[in-house]
């Protein structure tokens, strides 16, 4: 083993992956800006010990790192910072955070992912290594990009990283013709998916869905309604009612209609009135153009996308390769015939995904795939 | 002359103005798409005419050239389009733009500005040629950019375009001391003002205007109040008053208050139950600093920017040369002693720009000017 390796080694993927769990305290409410965790270590002969911890500030400022070498003050001189993302290095009224890092005479960084934005992108550890710090870029770079997935794609794909979520029965069907929501899976996996509301920056529902359900989408965990996210509609023609839940809720949590622009005026009209926002999109071969959907959605600032439905919209993500992430939450009851069978094969997974982890939710089973490759 | 300056030529140019003009009627309202205009002109013979027309649609979809191509029909076989901008290359569900241009039997292409956008820049005229396609680029380059240059400056420096608002009084003066609101200009400049607000996506104002003159800031034109932008706040200690016009209009027209992260909890909650929205800035020296809110107003889709005051406001704008277009609105009334002065020569122009234009409106002198070079 080099020294370099045996630098970057046990110690350093423990305390990085302390760093992760820090970045992930703010997730979801950074804004544009991806959550960040920092630490500041040192060992003055006793064994390493934690001088300073940073995360990105709610809403997106301050970044990790000042905050980190803020709490270790004087004690930042000859110690190691652990930085989940590539420290910034584009220059705005604050120093980039790779230099902040130089100033405070940190003599070592052990970083995580890299900064795909090509003001930073290979920059900030550049900076460090032309002031002498040691570098170690990329340990446990996946555990970390995987909490920042939603700034990288963005960065790197100019839209939202989507995740797609399906709740199954036993038998693989996601619901029953003709009925509104029938109710899937249990509690604890409902309150799963509204963690997973809460942590995403928009919320998409067909209007299929959105008429059938009339769903509120909003987070219902206790103390975490205030982070309810975007709630979208894939809606060409505007046929969201005035009546629906998401309509007259859309002053308290925000809702966004994707309509085609020549969507009829009255109805539009009475949408926006109380507060209903709406974004144009193509139609191609009559059917909203989901890929232009998602580069408007992410220059709006929308960096995670949660599609929670029907069939006919999960079929549409998945047939266009736009879904990044796969959330299958099965039941334990079977539904049988009159059932409308998810768009993918349960027994086999999904093509094109391997799984990332699994898990029992009470009598549920939960999957969570991602995309391979 | 040579033949290709020959063919954009006169005629060239009076298209492209024609098409210029076209674009400027969804100016404000195609979101983060630019709005650009295209025109199909073919020449059987008896002299060149517009088959086809074209115009970025409200919302920002669909583009301007399918739906001139749309108009043209077959008539688009062996024309000439006329488009402000160069056309798009990457793939979505719709084919992009250039090779829509391609398919409908397009021969000349006269093209003003160029999109820095990298999957566009140069792929757009590239794919043109490719096709056997004669094109020109930059005929009324700069007209063109001038209309789009929110999106070409969010493009290029990842920063929306920022326009400074300042009304004098014949004497140099913003306002007098002590006091709210004082009329210095006529009724056309404020038709004028409100105007300029229905064209930007945001205004901004500073925490002291705020409070001295408790504003609407929205857009009183007939006709044009739905197109009032959302409204910014600098406000680095969360001073806005919960019983101010911005505050209780929060759910009509988005207010945007711009806050450091540790700011007093009660009045932000207080505000947020208005409906007020907040978004976290770095402090630097105990100023608000601009460069990173600008980015982080980017990327939430911010293309143009309307500084509003005040003096303090305005001032650090232009220290910080983060003001592209400065328009001045200068009355006849003196203020004289107690007045607040402008934080610019008056008498010499401001320094670093060039005069763009000048109007009389009613009794009051207008001039606008562009960043220098």
């Amino acid at each position: 083993m080099t020294e370099a390796g045996a630098l970057a080694g046990d110690a350093d993927r423990r305390f990085m992956a302390a760093a992760i769990r820090l970045s992930r305290r703010h997730l979801g409410l950074t804004g544009t800006n991806p959550s960040v965790g920092t630490l500041i270590v040192r060992d003055d002969g006793a064994g390493p010990r934690i001088v300073g911890r940073g995360v990105t500030a709610i809403g997106g400022r301050p970044h990790a790192e000042p905050q980190a070498l803020e709490e270790a003050g004087e004690a930042a001189r000859g110690a190691t910072a652990y930085v989940t993302l590539e420290p910034c290095a584009h220059h705005g009224r604050t120093p980039p955070c790779a230099n902040t890092l130089v100033a405070a005479g940190i003599s070592r960084v052990v970083g995580a992912a890299s900064d795909p934005d090509p003001r930073v992108s290979g920059k900030g550890y550049a900076i460090l290594r032309e002031a002498g710090i040691e570098v170690f870029e990329g340990v446990l770079a996946d555990e970390a990009a995987d909490l920042m997935r939603g700034y990288l794609t963005r960065s790197l794909k100019k839209r939202p990283e989507v995740t797609l979520k399906l709740a199954l029965s036993a038998d693989g069907m996601i619901g029953r013709r003709g009925e509104g929501q029938v109710a899937i899976t249990g509690a604890i996996s409902r309150a799963q998916v509204h963690m997973m509301r809460a942590e995403s920056d928009a919320i998409l529902v067909g209007i299929g869905t959105a008429l059938a359900d009339d769903p509120a989408l909003t987070c219902r965990l206790p103390g975490l309604s205030a982070r309810s996210p975007l709630r979208i509609v894939l809606d060409r023609d505007t046929r969201l009612p005035p009546g629906s839940v998401l309509a007259r809720t859309a002053r308290e949590v925000p809702v966004l209609v994707t309509a085609a622009s020549d969507c009829p005026t009255p109805r539009r009209i009475a949408l926006a009135e109380q507060g209903v926002d709406f974004l144009a999109v193509d139609v191609h071969e009559g059917h909203i153009a989901l890929p232009e959907l998602l580069e408007d959605l992410a220059a709006r600032g929308i960096m995670t996308l949660m599609v929670e439905g029907g069939a006919y919209t999960a079929s549409a993500f998945l047939d266009e390769d736009l879904v990044d992430r796969l959330c299958l939450f099965t039941g334990p009851a079977e539904i049988g015939p009159g059932g409308i069978a998810a768009p993918l094969d349960p027994a086999h997974g999904p093509a094109g995904f391997r799984l990332l982890r699994e898990a029992r939710f009470g009598d549920d089973h939960y999957r969570e795939y991602v995309r391979a490759g």
